[in-house]
């Protein structure tokens, strides 16, 4: 079995370059997503979800810290390459993964509901694919999870308060 | 069962707006593969294969068709549009189609060794996801399909020729 060539102190640390990311994300209303890849112990590309801002439907972290990371190195093959990202990829950012060629993924929290790399499916180590990934779960998990958490949480006060707003504007008509 | 909204020669007309594309593909010595997002019978997103000129490994035909999409409608949600393209989508494209809630979904060629509409798995209607696409394939299949043969056998022989050529070269040393 493969092991990771990443100490457990680097892999902490990257994903907290993940999470700044995410929190660039948040700054902005977007749903608070961020990755990075990593070569040779430096970060070559860096991404956040932009999705709104963007309102293109493939800005997602993932996919946008590999675009950076090909751009850096010019070249679209990341074989050596590390993604670490806050949330488990969706089918999209799974199969960028495996077009791009990264050698080892690493994501905080689980997305059961679309995830595609533990949830639903596993398509980085589908071996009738021309690529597999080594994977590994649950860096900063809580960290992670909690920022999408807070992030709907404060979502559905907002939307509660604009509701309560419009009802009450209705009763002065 | 839900039906296409499309009649059969609309099928092939806009399959035959793909193939275009792939040629375009072809023209600059990439892969042909083209594709196109369609919205009330317009054509509102083109691209094209142009992963070696971009060194970018996101950029298949069916994502620059999307982006191109998104960018047309200033949306990133295309949930009544169709996509052509002339080959069986892979993961990172069938993702896309989801991502971009794409309605309805027509291949032409099969893609046996990492096709994720049909050959080795069907992502398009897995309903634990939270969209699912119509699909069709084998629109236009031979022509579509004969674009891939005919440019992987120049390639093989251009790599041929190369090959006696560095060897008649050696042998004048």
């Amino acid at each position: 079995m493969k092991i990771s060539v990443l100490t457990g102190e680097q892999k902490k640390y990257f994903m907290k370059e993940a999470i700044l990311e995410a929190k660039k994300a948040e700054l902005i209303n977007e749903v608070p997503i961020g990755a990075i890849v990593v070569l040779d112990g430096k970060i070559i590309g860096r991404g956040h979800n932009v999705r709104e801002l963007s309102q293109d439907a493939t800005t997602h972290a993932e996919l946008l810290a590999i675009k950076d990371a090909n751009r850096k190195l010019g070249s679209w093959r990341l074989e050596r390459a590390q993604l670490f990202v806050t949330l488990e990829p969706c089918p999209m950012c799974s199969g960028a993964i495996l077009m791009s060629r990264i050698d080892e993924v690493f994501y905080g929290a689980k997305d059961p509901k679309g995830g595609t790399v533990d949830s639903l499916m596993n398509l980085l180590q589908d071996n009738r694919f021309n690529h597999m990934s080594y994977v590994e779960s649950g860096i900063l998990e809580n960290e992670c999870g909690q920022l999408l958490t807070d992030f709907f949480k404060k979502l559905r006060n907002r939307k509660k308060k604009q509701k309560k707003t419009s009802i009450s504007d209705r009763s002065l008509v």
